[in-house]
């Protein structure tokens, strides 16, 4: 209840500072019987990790998942799914420097604020570093999701002010893993690498918009008032370091709409299945899924830590120079594309379990 | 579990129709002391009622509410609060013609998809309606957060295409009951209210957005992982009906920005006080409250409802003329704004008491 | 979270005090498409409502149950079930006497020293009277177990030190019903209903045990570790008020067995159904059902409110004098029996919704 | 949600298999600030641990425990707490005889019932091996509470037929770590030991009773209706292996007890401070502590492991017999013990965060 569980049935509890010894996940509620495939688990986390490429940071972290339970003979037992990951990489000195100085834009203050002391280290705790426990938890819900013919897939469509003006339908999904930006469209993500390059050299950063598509989603998923399904994953999205907003469907740009054009009218296919001709519901209507692709959009900010001289204050109120040092993103979106695909992962695996309580 | 409910500590559980006998909430976790001030639940009650101006539906509903337990010698016990909200102006015949359609863009399929079957009338359990019990709730919320000086305003800042192009700081706040849009700037105020009235006469709805801004937050509220103050905001929000998208402090638009542009400079006040320069943060840094000014905005799409002809199919998956009845908003705005304060209400009053739990 | 909510997916919420304007509950999360059956409800609530007999509390209160959303067509729609009890016979002017005395052995000091003031109406929140919410709630759990073929059988199996010395295979559990004190022997029904009658001549209370069984349940529900299904009954069981103990199986006079003696032996039937031959275990191993009767013992102690003065002090901390008055029960098992069997009910219908989530 | 998680507040997941690579717990809601005692933790697992002593089972588990996460500077940071503890004499050969029977009152059927396998080595998830995470935690709970000047203490008060007939203000707790048995009577101690002897000696196992009481909880928690303190207590207990029954305050013998014979009078000391003159209601009125010692007695069942032949059955329904063999407890009581002051000490930590929610 202390902010760091995610999920009523399909349930994860993530651990773990930047700096500290380890961090980890426990998975309470994964049905039995899944086939555990630990490669997919940590693909999903070498998409994530920093020195992947030379637009994200040149930390090295290995990130290599260790499995201490709910697993037998391949597959898993139901009971309690943890996995740890060891820190390795850190150099606790380079924070040093601001051991008592609020950085701004960070959550130095705020912990400072709520907790009285922090762990400064690489940001401890509020560092992005947490959501590799998120991602290889959300590995697991990915596979739970395969199981029912669900795929989830994220990609950058903004960089900065370079946007990529295309509905996901008009793009090769299988292309997003093809460049270091991740996204699907070859010529804009030329566009957007070197945006960040040229941030990068500027020692300074830059936000974006991820866009995401679950397909496969059965109609009947999610509850109809406090716990829609697209409230669901707007929280998991705006859980997600540096993320400052959300939409689905028409999203903001939708509501200039009236309803005559907005209304998604339905139709019934050859095969008896109800379905809608067009999909500016984001394939939720009512907070419950309809049967059409889900999709929605999350805004980035700039990551906060640059490598230039900013004035703040320190735990005794004095002005002080925050010095930008430490090897650091100058755009997050790339690594984020996993992040957001697990997130959505474990919004759904969580109300696929729920799902199957609404009937006799 | 199923949905119905919202909060950890302050928390509420609604139910009821929209045509069924009744809709209440029950508020488990109000602390015991506080002045119960009925005739303020009642105004709450009252911006968001139907029939209050000529922009909103002309349903009558009185939403009298009627407090059965939890309150003595006007001041709450510490107990639950029980209030109940009894339905009168019911024309449930107004819904005979839809008792097997499916309306475009309503929850009609999906709660049939769901549950396997419904009440139809009036759209049953996902009739904004309901959102009455969550007023009356949130209108407790507000009476704790007075109590600690924390107040909550929130404004019509967009209608279709018309939008309010200022920053909160620059409107008087005061002004937002003085018309019926609940847009501060009377001019605007004036163009809306146009707007909303030819929308009217086309039988048609529209859209808009709603800003949100909560003063007096202390630093300190919130929880660093997932439950992110600005994530529980953003679901609460998204739970609203026809809410879709959140964004908090610089939100999508803030996403071209640099970090040396984005970050907030934090600098000492003369009492002693850490505050920032600016505010892209929005109040919020690392999902916890820094002590500045929360403010967010919200998007919401046209009514589904119109008074016009549609296409659409039944539960035998037969082709049906879905025909517009009834009494219904030609814009969902007005009402809203008492929704979305009281909804931020809710969640404020949820982080005050889980901060009460960080240190010894 | 504040205590009156009861289950995870079978969810309850309770609300109201002794005499104030009314009680109630919301079940959130009763699936759909049960046939709902009014009738039942209130007979369970006429089981355990005051006046139904000579050996009971003779204060009158009809206890009608008014349900406000829900259901639609006598069927649960998967919706929030509100229902509501108002208050009726209430006179609180009885209770003036004592309001800020602290009864012996009543919640009124804890509620003081928690709360910092309560409705002392009649023990307001702490009364018994909030369990009629809970019978309401828990008829309709078992209609659930009903459709499913589980049943629920509690009986008085001890007053004061009258026991009844008997395995519940051995009596006709049809009987309970049958006489006043609901223990299915006639024999020793009278007897207890003699002692009954005698400590209430003496302006005394005497408690009893409870014995309750549950058949049909199937193996398989349950969760191994902290929300095993005996841990959630034994939580339920001593949640209800006067409750002093729970013992499941062989219980407290097991622990002199030796493990060979203890042991259930396995053996398969006919049609290939794992069996043990005893049933110490109580249907329960590893905290899941196995398919076997479930069974359990509930103490209750004397009732606190008797008809005789009481040393106490009040709330400025003097001394004084209790004086018993009111219309209370000399003894809370026969009325009691329909709360076991309804909070029983409300856990196994927790753990039917929750079994469904362990397989793919 | 699916039963390996405990507390609201302080609330703690566990994983790991008997077997398997490790197991730990997270603890996510432990206030900032408090003194990080590992040596203490790691002396609370050392009671708990296996060959500790020749009364109990010979296996040899360090049980070291490793802290990866929310501790700085020895100080508690607020954040999760993760801790994990590595299996290593793991004789998994020495279950290939029984991977496919059902071993009598063992959860192995169970098991198979619930999710379709198991990890049939030592039990698995089902094995009193997971309690050793449950002590890792309790006894940072137990670190919280002594901040507040509580203290718990659990001893042996019953081993099969032998009784220690003494209320616990007859005894010197600060002998029960005087002998093997935990008994603070040095000669009932002598007894139990060697009941317990004589009972390996046979192949054998016994049961017993522990009796637990906790000084020094303030009056006002735990909460009124179903999470009341001893409800939370109660299900606590039942929780661990073998838990049959559960009683506090009077418990079962107090149900002969008449109401002017039970009732705990009041009266004021001289510092103000409000006491009852008896204490049977164990130190919890109407769920809610009233600053009397809480204590409470728990039943454990004879071990289901023995070392003789029995009869079952196997996956197959076939009939099978199980053989003794491995390295098993005689009696559980003696390290039980640790497992019933940390159970008790989460859910007093738990209460006592949540205490803080009651009032303005």
């Amino acid at each position: 209840m202390a902010g760091s569980s995610h999920g009523k049935l399909f349930r994860i509890s993530t651990f773990g500072e930047s700096h500290g010894v380890g961090l980890g996940v426990v998975i309470d509620g994964c049905p039995a019987g899944l086939d555990f495939d630990l490669d997919f688990i940590q693909s999903e986390l070498a998409r994530r990790k920093p020195g992947q490429s030379r637009i994200v940071t040149q930390r090295k972290e290995e990130d290599g998942v260790k499995v201490l339970s709910g697993v037998f003979e391949g597959k898993t037992t139901g009971t309690p799914i943890g996995m740890v990951i060891m820190n390795k990489d850190q150099r606790s000195k380079d924070y040093g420097h601001i051991f008592d100085k609020f950085r701004p834009s960070h959550a130095d203050y705020t912990f400072h604020a709520k907790y009285g002391a922090r762990d400064y280290r690489g940001g401890g705790r509020s560092s992005a570093r947490e959501t590799a426990a998120r991602v290889a938890a959300g590995a697991v819900a990915q596979l739970l999701l395969r199981h029912y013919g669900i795929s989830i897939k994220s990609y950058v469509s903004q960089v900065g002010s370079i946007v990529l003006d295309k509905s996901y339908k008009d793009l090769d999904l299988s292309q997003i893993e093809a460049n270091d930006v991740r996204c699907p469209d070859a010529e804009m993500a030329a566009v957007m690498e070197q945006e960040i390059l040229t941030v990068r050299k500027a020692g300074d950063t830059i936000g974006g918009v991820i866009t995401c598509v679950a397909t496969g989603v059965p109609a009947g998923w999610g509850e109809p008032v406090f716990d829609k399904l697209h409230a669901d994953l707007g929280k998991a999205m705006l859980s997600i370091n540096a993320c400052k907003g959300f939409e689905y469907g028409s999203g903001f740009a939708g509501v200039t709409m009236r309803g005559s054009e907005h209304n998604d009218e339905f139709y019934t296919e050859e095969d008896g299945t109800v379905r809608t001709r067009t999909n500016r519901s984001g394939g939720i209507q009512g907070g419950i899924s309809n049967g059409e692709d889900i999709y929605f959009r999350t805004a980035f900010k700039s990551v906060a830590t640059i490598i230039q001289d900013q004035a703040s204050v320190n735990e005794a109120g004095e002005d002080v120079t925050v010095t930008g040092k430490g090897r650091h993103d100058p755009c997050v979106l790339p690594r984020a594309v996993a992040i957001v695909d697990n997130m959505a992962a474990l919004v759904l695996a969580d109300h696929c379990l729920r799902a199957r309580a609404n009937r006799l």
